[in-house]
């Protein structure tokens, strides 16, 4: 298993969270549509020993008082952007034990075809998949697709855990284990009568048929979830594996992994079978100061009007339009809470800026090597965090200097195995392929019916 | 541009068309489900001057008289199956050459995401894709998807017909040419002037906004489709680039060839824009005699309750349920007569014979190296054939017999080019890049607003 989990945060696109930061000179995410650009990040990110590549997704962007502003193309804010699913396979290839996280939405993809497809993708991987869910806010998507309402925000994950129910029956019930004997001598492939009718007949999905896929190594790929509401936060302590919290400071993310944990154990469930993580970027000087220097150069960079536009896009709230003292925790929103979860506790204005600067990150750490690895298992103690959702500010820059300069000194404290781990991705988090008994997974495998049992 | 079209037929299963030859002993497609099987094929393929892999495709599986026979299980028959989408990335990666045709159903498949991911597949293949339209017939699908109605036959392609048209919008009308302009220097990523909302509101389907993706090097990749009713024929000669004929014999194909050929200049288009296959399988020996020794052989491997539930499967059919003297053009199905089209002609039991040896396959040529180069020379003269679609028995031993022995004799005819043409698929097949203007992609690209033009 593996010490302090790291991930890396990216999308299939030219900016990530600091919006504006594309453009310098030390970025190379304008070759993001090429195949090679990936595949050298890949190599970089397995060699550091990093967990898994979380690939972030939505079909949405800017959208602003009934239009999409003209800085958001000319920021490349959430727009352009690929679909990011397609480049695992590649990078599969080019890789022997990363992981890959990738989102895919519980509101606009037909269950069966989101199954098959991660199921491809745990034979593709050889089990290296993980599956962010997201249920879908956005207007901007809901014109795309031609959805003909939004469902409303707690109705999302009724759907999504239905969603759920139903991909597990795919994933673990229509095909037992033993089912493929795959015997060319004596010509028979599977065996019928451990394979399976998935009747799933909800209040949201109608399915009935067999999955197309035989078992892969994970089945269920590992589920990742970010949930900050209520709602979400019981979602994600009944069905995830890996949780994103939000937080302004240490303190804030300790008090959200203490909810996740108590929730997890409310839901039948071993806390040590959830990892909670949270965004660090690193800037890594020769000290402090020098990281420092470093940090305000890639800051000097920070487009503020197309980190407006997509912080609306994200939250559907114009921080700029509000009062600038007003509470952030006194916001509603039709949009998830996830984002603007990490500002409670701060004004419109101290949001605005902060999110400006930090985007998508709970912690920035700057200094040597050595410091930063301090300070990463320092967080870990004060936070009950298990790892980090490692977002670069310049790529492969970032990355490049975390695993030659921070990632050794790691290794040196012991916080993260010498040798990268391989094995799958969740025997690689959880030490077992498979998820256990107490999650809701298990109980969609086929059971025989029970031999009738003598009485004593 | 390339001389005779290659492409090889896949799909992303145990066993292809001829039902039970997974079993054979020379057969390597038990190993579907890793990637360096793939790997290894797509190089030999590569190598070999292939123009294509296609890769068909349905989330359908055997299903008669209201079940899903154990003969399917037992026999592979289209079940288990694996998405052949995501193995294009990583086979993108390991070749250079070699071109990707995969099936996408205009039924099933979200417009916008499906789009999103052929423009992404274009964009990671450096403009190497192609997308084979179907429409999908099967009841056992329409369970898997939840649908409430089969749609009819005629009106799938209504559908099928808006469907491209919408994506046309979003590949071709989104983003302009030289929209993007990913100047970090002068930090302006696209040029908004030249990003256009998509506003469809059709029949079957609404779409309003931006297209997720930037322009792609083909941007609409090229289409692919094998129609055989009236309404079939229509909807390829008005979109298809690449087509599958069928027939019984060389007589017959040379007949659809000429009807496409009519049709597609009824449509306004140039025949020299499309181009015309049919499956070819090709058995390798010191001369007939022996490479009939080797076919018999693998035919030994057919099993005949597998192929009657397969063909059902495609037709709607049941041949072994009917009068053997019932012709089968008497025959009429809910779903695609695309496969009985190639029986036009026979009796129910005759085509039962011939599809249990020749699935999906038009020409089985046995013989030298030499020999077969010649007969596919003679075929493509006496047919008005462009190429074939190469349909193993035994993979990838077929494939490699192929490539050592029969395509060396057909670059010594100059029937193929000596050395494999690079660039676009497109380009390789038709010597442009992007669709002729007399497409009907090409009327979804953007036009400026014409200036006030003074009288003369």
């Amino acid at each position: 298993m593996t010490g302090i989990v790291l991930g890396a945060f990216e999308i299939n696109g030219v900016n990530l969270t600091s919006q504006g930061l594309w453009a310098h000179p030390e970025q190379h995410t304008v070759r993001y549509t090429d195949l090679d650009y990936w595949v050298e990040l890949a190599r970089l990110l397995d060699r550091g020993g990093f967990d898994f590549l979380f690939l972030a997704d939505s079909y949405g962007y800017p959208h602003l008082n009934g239009e999409t502003p003209a800085v958001a193309f000319e920021q490349a804010a959430e727009i352009p952007k690929n679909d990011p699913m397609l480049l695992i396979p590649a990078l599969a290839l080019a890789t022997d034990r990363l992981g890959f996280a990738v989102t895919s939405s519980s509101t606009y993809e037909a269950p069966y075809a989101n199954a098959r497809r991660f199921a491809t993708l745990d034979h593709l991987t050889r089990g290296r998949i993980a599956w962010n869910v997201v249920t879908t806010t956005a207007t901007v998507v809901k014109d795309l697709f031609g959805a003909e309402r939004l469902i409303p925000h707690d109705e999302r994950y009724a759907v999504a855990e239905e969603y759920l129910q139903l991909s597990y029956e795919l994933f673990e019930g229509s095909w037992e284990d033993g089912a493929v004997l795959a015997d060319q001598r004596r010509r028979i492939y599977a065996d019928p009568a451990k394979v399976h009718k998935v009747v799933h007949h909800g209040r949201y999905f109608d399915v009935e048929g067999y999955f197309n896929c035989e078992p892969s190594p994970q089945r269920t790929p590992v589920i990742f979830q970010a949930g900050a509401s209520p709602a979400g936060l019981a979602f994600a302590a009944r069905n995830a594996e890996v949780v994103f919290v939000q937080g302004r400071n240490a303190e804030a993310v300790a008090e959200q992994v203490r909810t996740l944990h108590r929730l997890v154990e409310e839901a039948g469930r071993d806390p040590a079978s959830v990892k909670a993580i949270a965004g660090l970027s690193a800037v890594v000087g020769l000290d402090r100061a020098d990281a420092q220097r470093r940090l305000d150069d890639y800051l000097s960079y920070v487009h503020e009007d197309a980190a407006r536009v997509y912080f609306a896009q994200m939250t559907g709230i114009d921080l700029a339009a509000l009062a600038p003292e007003t509470e952030v925790s006194s916001l509603s929103t039709q949009q998830s809470r996830t984002q603007l979860t990490r500002f409670d506790g701060a004004t419109a204005a101290e949001a605005f800026a902060e999110f400006a600067r930090r985007g998508m990150r709970e912690f920035i750490l700057l200094g040597s090597g050595e410091q930063i690895a301090d300070e990463m298992v320092d967080l870990v103690e004060r936070t009950g965090l298990d790892g980090f959702n490692f977002t670069p500010f310049v790529s492969p820059g970032s990355y490049r200097d975390f695993v030659d300069r921070v990632v050794p000194a790691l290794r040196a404290r012991g916080a993260v195995p010498p040798v990268p781990v391989g094995g799958t991705l969740r025997q690689r988090l959880f030490g077992e392929s498979r998820l256990p008994g107490t999650h809701p997974a298990a109980a969609a495998r086929h059971r025989a019916p029970e031999a009738p049992q003598e009485r004593a």
